[in-house]
């Protein structure tokens, strides 16, 4: 059956997915743009993010790329879409990654203010949800035709699926910097969700612990 | 130099070094013996807690002694020498550790209600501090005869000696469940106190990280 994943999710050893201070200007936070380090290091990242050849192989390459495997449409919040808030003053803000996103599938952004959905270069199609998130996830899996779902972020998006317990897998990176400060990922994220570890790995930079939910009122998480 | 080092301090993935509804009769909080559930599998664990052979080797077990070595006095909050709180009513209380404590050198207990001296077998010897932190350190670091000092917890003692920036070395685990509430030890501790990762490993089920102060106003914390 087709799965939710979240894939890449990165925390600070102190927990906070965002720096302090967020802002339109400063999305992620004071330091927060330290987190994605270990990402951009990749092989994959440097490809993605500044369409170059090189970066490291490796456990962060491999676990970043599994992010896109048999992904055929992504969930995301509205903040990840952009920084505007309430309604949409026009449709000028057509989100962060320029003509052709790296999607190149539909992507179903969660909002309160209904926007007419927006076809961008290389297959990418932004369509608005004013109707939730279970709503967001139907239509999601309808698009993506039995492959699985990314749910992208940000936290609160992130945390809102897994209260309702309708996440599969969550990747969550974790970098060993402290923020002391910004927008946490698990807060209130209890043990009766279900969630088990089943996957710990580290490369020099980087932690990765891989979860899956076992049952929503299943036996209490163990260490694997 | 002597210095002041904290060792196998174990958070869950969310940050809790206790589990919620800590109380005297369980001190650990809901789930929170899970935390410890590795140091109780390593070869070390089975033979301090358990007095018998067997237990695992490898990493957990390695970075568990070594939490050990070199170590000539420690320091505790009172939490963590029992569940009495406010004034002594009397001397009965002697630690969670029986007759023989496993510490075998003096052993500050930060409290704010004086009690004399107390000798068990096998040379450990609690003193009770009330004059704050930074005497505890200097009659700790007297004591330790040049060997360093071990700071014990709980994650209050932690933190209050962490924003002292009064800790050398800092070892946490990561244990990779969910507790959902109760105790964080990363609270408001900020990149500014300058510490910085200089190893991660895992094992199968557990990821160490150890910092180092680098300085008290230096650079940003990196990855390293």
């Amino acid at each position: 059956m087709p799965e939710l994943r979240v894939h890449n999710l990165t925390i600070s050893l102190d927990g906070y997915a965002a720096g302090p201070g967020q802002s339109t200007h400063d999305p992620m936070g004071a330091g927060g743009e330290r987190l994605h380090e270990w990402a951009l290091r990749t092989r994959a990242g440097q490809e993605q993010f500044f369409g170059r050849c090189g970066g490291e192989d490796g456990i962060d390459d491999a676990l970043w790329r599994r992010g896109d495997e048999g992904i055929g449409a992504t969930i995301m919040g509205r903040n990840m879409f952009g920084p505007v808030r309430g309604p949409w003053p026009d449709e000028s803000w057509t989100g962060w990654w320029g003509d052709e996103p790296p999607y190149h599938h539909p992507v179903f952004v969660l909002t309160h203010h209904a926007r007419p959905p927006l076809a961008m270069e290389g297959g990418t199609v932004f369509h608005f949800v004013t109707d939730g998130i279970e709503a967001a996830l139907e239509r999601a899996f309808d698009a993506a035709g039995g492959d699985d779902v990314r749910l992208g972020g940000g936290p609160a998006t992130v945390q809102a699926y897994l209260r309702a317990g309708l996440v599969d897998e969550l990747h969550v990176a974790i970098t060993p910097i402290l923020l002391g400060g910004g927008e946490r990922l698990f807060d209130g994220i209890g043990p009766g969700l279900g969630y088990e570890c089943v996957e710990l790995v580290t490369s020099p930079s980087v932690v990765h612990a891989r979860f899956r939910k076992v049952a929503p009122s299943g036996p209490p998480i163990t260490i694997p």
